[in-house]
């Protein structure tokens, strides 16, 4: 696993950036950064990365890592690309059909939400990877363990549903943390004092099942508690439906 | 804020558990368990606390806390309670009113998921006060700050607002966990594969915005992915459901 690895990356948003940290970090050789956008010359200028404009412009290198999210995209480029270079995308929603006939292709997909000014902890994070060759796909083991301990082969049909419960957990959680910010906000109650309530909710399902995990009124069946909140949310339609449908959902599973 | 304390806990649930282990942890005398059932006598036997099963056997102490959740049950109880007893709820949804003309009553709600069996650190839990009488007020404020950094004096009105936020930010988020779980299990993945996800979409709320901490396809507005999702939870019509309000309500929200 010593192996000196030389990658190059496409793009220039916040998957670009996490990855430049953390490889650079695992002493992986970033030889160039593939980007025409404004934020990729701050990015290739942060990281002292030679920054080329035109795909035909990849020097050789192990693997080239497409951070980018749309798959017309993706397709759209392709053939720019030298045939010798192996390309991955890093999406957990694009299948592997996307890159055709090509010769080498495959996906490194690391399953995390990434901010472009939010350090963080590469280690644990798993990295999904697939690819129809096995030397690319060892090739692909190699680079992701460098800056990972939890490397997967994950097809693309699995990965697809990873990605979809990953936006429950993510996506959509965060909005229910916006949308409690939203109510706190209209009483001028600040959104830190549900702060250790948010990171022990997420730290209960470390060890144990949500099933187990949950409290509250509507495990209860506290219809009374229940119509009070309703009753506290009815300037707010939206938020109203979505306690109904969770609070039956909880009550029914449970 | 030395002066050695002595309470009497009513109740035998997960409030009445963790603050158990919380006031012995901070050295805290706690005098009598007042509980009648099974998992009272387990808790009484463990903390090695003096069981009484009647509200008229309770000793003077400084404060009682009512670890009960329903406010029918504590205005039914209260007459058989001492009228010189300082009782408080710890109930984030139930008024102060709830005692009536009673002379010496407050409440004490630790803003927290609290379950029997897992460890929790009280210390930077905000501990929600409330009380008519000012002296009453002070007593609990030594109390809490016992077992917290963060006491806060909040009334019946705000802590229901609060207590409303916290059921979006636990309850209703870590049913988007039990989703996600579920969806995972039907495809035969192991749920720990989100936990690193799960706890970064927490860590980052910890010191950015909700509104700033989103990503995702809701956000960009990727109606390729977005329809694809639906796709595949086309045999969950109600999670089918969740995902399209969550979807709208990020895209018009951001």
């Amino acid at each position: 696993m010593s192996k000196q690895m030389r990658i190059s990356i496409a793009g220039s948003g916040n998957m670009a950036t996490r990855l430049c940290y953390a490889f650079q970090d695992a002493g992986v050789d970033i030889v160039q950064l593939l980007s025409s956008s404004d934020s990729g010359k701050r990015l290739s200028g942060f990281f002292e990365i030679e920054r080329v404009e035109n795909p035909a412009e990849l020097k050789p290198v192990d693997v080239v890592l497409l951070c980018i999210k749309d798959d017309a995209l993706i397709s759209e480029y392709l053939s720019q690309f030298p045939e010798s270079l192996l390309l991955c995308h890093t999406s957990g929603s694009v299948s592997l059909d996307v890159f055709g006939k090509r010769k080498h292709s495959g996906v490194f997909y690391p399953l995390q939400t990434l901010s472009k000014n939010r350090e963080v902890e590469f280690n644990n994070i798993p990295v999904c990877l697939e690819a129809e060759d096995k030397n690319d796909l060892e090739l692909l083991q190699i680079l992701a363990s460098k800056i990972s301990n939890d490397v997967r082969i994950i097809n693309s049909k699995l990965r697809k549903d990873i990605h979809l419960a990953a936006v429950f957990v993510s996506n959509f959680v965060n909005h229910l943390y916006n949308v409690s910010e939203d109510l706190l906000t209209e009483k001028n109650i600040d959104f830190d004092i549900l702060r250790p309530l948010i990171m022990e909710t997420a730290a209960k399902v470390q060890t144990i099942s949500p099933t187990d995990a949950q409290t509250g009124p509507a495990l209860r069946r506290d219809h009374k508690i229940i119509d009070k909140h309703l009753e506290l949310l009815s300037n707010h339609p939206e938020y109203q439906h979505i306690y109904n449908i969770f609070s039956k959902s909880i009550a029914e599973n449970n």
